[in-house]
């Protein structure tokens, strides 16, 4: 029973379907029906004019969104336990050509216009320190939590204020969606984000993430900027057909729900074991090695996550009957 | 009836089939069991100890490999003409951290040991120069030439000379397999040959090419850079999957008699119009603006590629009567 | 006696003069009065406002230059035997982050409107192929040929039309100002000129050329550039010295009138031996290594070109009766 | 009377002859007697062999010494106090094509085994997150603290014994060798120092800084990147002619000494307002503003440093008297 990460989901069947019917002969790259269909897709859901491109993986996304909003010798401000900074391999610093990441702290893995401030009004403006250009933020966050629309709308008027770039790293927007019950809009770019991470894999899907521009000037250098990172697939319909078949009937918001819910079950079992509230997807537990090696000999598995703290993450596609069967296990613990 | 690119073609059914049975849960990243099966799959195929990942794209595959033989600082020769100097929009730049391509001449895109030769010898061995790292050939050629296997030992002789790397991009080494006869092993490895891209998207697959590292020390800090570029794939078991599906059976290598097979029709049916001699599965013909309109109105595509010259390629899936009905246009024109 | 390089000439007196009237306490990096006198130095120079910043070598300027000019994924158009091209070990690439040398043709490394165009129009407006952005010419060429007004004038036109920047490689501009009694606004921004590398280097300076912005809204980003790069120096009061040193009362057009006169000496002793008209202050000859080595026997220093041709290169401090010498022993050959 | 920079300092009478003395024809670049001179020079200096070559500025220097020893995908642990890391505006990144530097702490910008220790232990070893190749010190610090020559060995261990490479930033290595008493050897390639920066512009040089490698194999490389990054001066004579006038007679370790003597002096007036021990040319102390206007009122110029402290920093040229009237003015405060 697998609760150590929603990247080892399975694909959704709609997506396998999709797959399939896309195995006609359209043309190649991105000129396709699918693939150009993007935009008007996204444009709906977002309630004004995106220009939106495909991507195959998060890190991909996050740094080409990066590279579109910094200079090689400018800084974006993220927080310091955030994906773009620790799990991405330098990603960031590769795409924006060595742009430099300015931590700030937050709670949760949440950064505040307070926090951010602090960063930014520690650097000298001047030539011998790497200046903000942009602002990141993960949606939901590292450790689960959510940004309502009005946290991101505090952050996106100072990003406005400063003169600065804001991107969302939505690998898991969805849940950030479902939890939050705001609009994809109010989300976003109502609330001052110019490019978003929209994720799709963790969600149900096999090889396709989204990048969604709300300032479409920047989507031209990014489409060449995607080709000349290797990423413009020659079969790129199979990538859109994946988002369009996410995107039809609300799917990609059902699945965050069926996901959110399982943490939530998992989150009310564990009591003051938590050590975040439980918004999203992922749950952060205060526990014993012997309490997890307790957990994993009755076959669940899932990452420690610092001394004394495990990480378990539930999936769209998880059985309710293993979620109930873990929560049991930690209240029994 | 499509004829403007190999790129465009359909995902084979083993294929989908493929991916549909990968759906179930394994882990992340390139941590599965297919994609830790791929070392022992290339390894049997060139009867030698190969390193093998995938990666989504050929541009990727080819940027990769050069990043691994070719310092920041230095230089790869390449044919004028090579896909790597022309359409990969500065892939190669973009993952060396700005190597030079080093340009050398040859009939259809072939380089020869004397081409080679003449463009490094003109290059003074001092610190003002870009110096060569390593070699770059195309197999089958942007040209639809296939090098034998005697003409790649020539090379490899010479790079092992000079102390080079040596690179094969093989988006199409396929065909160049099912034209000369050789052996896998023959045509790679035992020539000299130290990273080869491994094409599997133009001939029945969907998103997954593959890098076959014989110098198997250069295969850690390319899967360091793979991540870094973001792809690393966070269901990589869907590519691994795709490549089990294509070696299964050699359904690669007939895949690439097919497309070839049809090459060689139109061809024959071309005679006099032929600019390069047919080895694979693209067809260079002379052909005035008129006489390419009337093949079009007739329902052929294909792309102009100079003036007074078209292009004509052929793929796994073409239906033979499409094929013949454009070799008959041909004849006819 | 010396004529290898003018890289290797002696120091003007005016210059270490003006060193040791600069050392004195002012402020570091360039807040000195000095650093900021150049502006106007340059302002009254060129007839117009500029935005004048030092730099220590050719190399460093030029590859500021395009890299202000030229995003990493673009192009410049620059003459296939270009400095930038041949002999500054990928520095256009390093700042530029992997932009790509768009290679040119034309007599004497003289590209013409004629010839780039004819290399911007073989690149596909796709995706693919790294589209231009900027051209890069050298005034005195390579080949120590000049562009006179009208000619960089044509290249400019060009350059606005299709929406290019445009970047003067000045290494020799001083002696392209002495040939053609152009004023040095006719010779740039009035011809289209958007940054102009200003060497001062080959021409009497110690460590100082100069990077001259007729587009102003560039240097910013070029001073963050040249504090990456390692460029700005703690006491760049020696710097802008030097500069100041050798444009007070034209002193940098009397030397270059010296180099010029010299090499126009040669040039005329050569009469059929002579392989470009003579521009500047450089000299290129056929002569057979017998021929060579009586020259050097003779104490004349000087270096091989290709097979059957040497260089020759006058400086502002040649002894004028070196020069003669030299001239007679051509003569006599 | 200035004690804002020893970057704002006078040349030293001796660089200045040893300029005028260079001004004779050598050859250009590096080839000349003096460049080649450095070799033999720091290998007596240090004894044992070294390779040396100059470089105009200490963040040329760091920024050239942390791409030899880590990769573009890797990472350098250095103090979150570094200049590497706060004063180069993305020199290493630059430099490294996007390493990224991993942030430790410790008390006045010193590292220890302890809290090196502690930053690489919280990388997990994977592709996600970026992989420490070297350490970075400097010395002294960006406080004014040194490193005693047991103390780099402690680190120098750590750095073996983990495969790491082993940076000192020694812009102010001068001051380090004069108040430890040191042997340069012992404080850098004894004590397991791959590279020093080492500094001579603070230190009564105009524009030359050297690269001393300990480990030879580095050095060739470097010497491509340094004229790649357009640091290879076309007069590179007058650079080594001022390290070798600053190594004449031990004049390197006078001007050390008198700095540092300002610097202790100072310190004694300061008495409990000091923030750090005083152990080389820095001085930081605790002051209002109040204070400190006083004391500029008083004709004495210095930087704030943070709220309630502010930075004094001596120099060689610093006249006796000046230092005393500061001393005074701050006891009296």
């Amino acid at each position: 029973m697998r609760f150590f990460s929603d990247n080892a989901a399975t694909v959704h069947p709609a997506v396998l379907d999709a797959l399939a019917a896309a195995n006609t002969v359209d043309t190649a790259y991105d000129g396709d029906a699918l693939s150009r269909s993007l935009d008007a897709a996204f444009s709906d859901l977002f309630e004004t004019e995106v220009a939106a491109i495909w991507v195959t993986t998060g890190t991909a996304a996050n740094a080409l969104a990066l590279a579109a909003l910094c200079p090689p010798y400018g800084g974006v401000v993220c927080h310091h336990d955030a994906h773009v900074q620790n799990d991405e391999c330098g990603a960031p610093e590769f795409y924006t050509h060595g742009a430099k990441l300015l931590l700030a702290g937050g709670t949760g893995a949440k950064l505040t216009p307070e926090t951010i401030a602090k960063t930014i009004e520690a650097i000298a403006d001047d030539v011998h320190r790497v200046q903000p250009h942009a602002i990141s933020i993960t949606n939901a966050t590292e450790y689960g939590l959510v940004y309502r629309a009005d946290e991101v709308a505090a952050i996106g008027a100072l990003a406005r204020d400063r003169g600065l770039g804001f991107h969302m790293d939505g690998a898991r927007f969805a849940n950030a969606v479902a939890t939050t019950g705001a609009s994809p809009a109010d989300l976003t770019w109502r609330a001052g984000v110019d490019v978003l991470s929209f994720g799709f894999v963790k969600n149900g899907g096999m090889f396709a993430e989204a990048l969604a521009f709300f300032r479409r000037d920047l989507v031209e250098a990014t489409r060449i900027r995607r080709k000349r990172a290797g990423h413009l697939l020659s079969k790129g319909r199979f990538a859109a057909a994946q988002i369009r078949a996410l995107l039809a009937d609300d799917l990609w918001i059902a699945n965050a729900r069926a996901a959110n819910r399982g943490a939530a079950l998992l989150g009310a079992a564990a009591g003051a074991r938590l050590i975040h509230p439980v918004e999203a997807n992922e749950v952060f537990l205060r526990m014993t090695p012997a309490e997890a090696a307790t957990l994993r000999a009755a076959g669940f598995e899932f990452y420690d996550w610092a001394a004394g703290e495990v990480r378990l993450v539930t999936s769209w596609d998880q059985p309710e009957d293993e979620v109930a069967a873990l929560a049991a296990a930690i209240a029994r613990l």
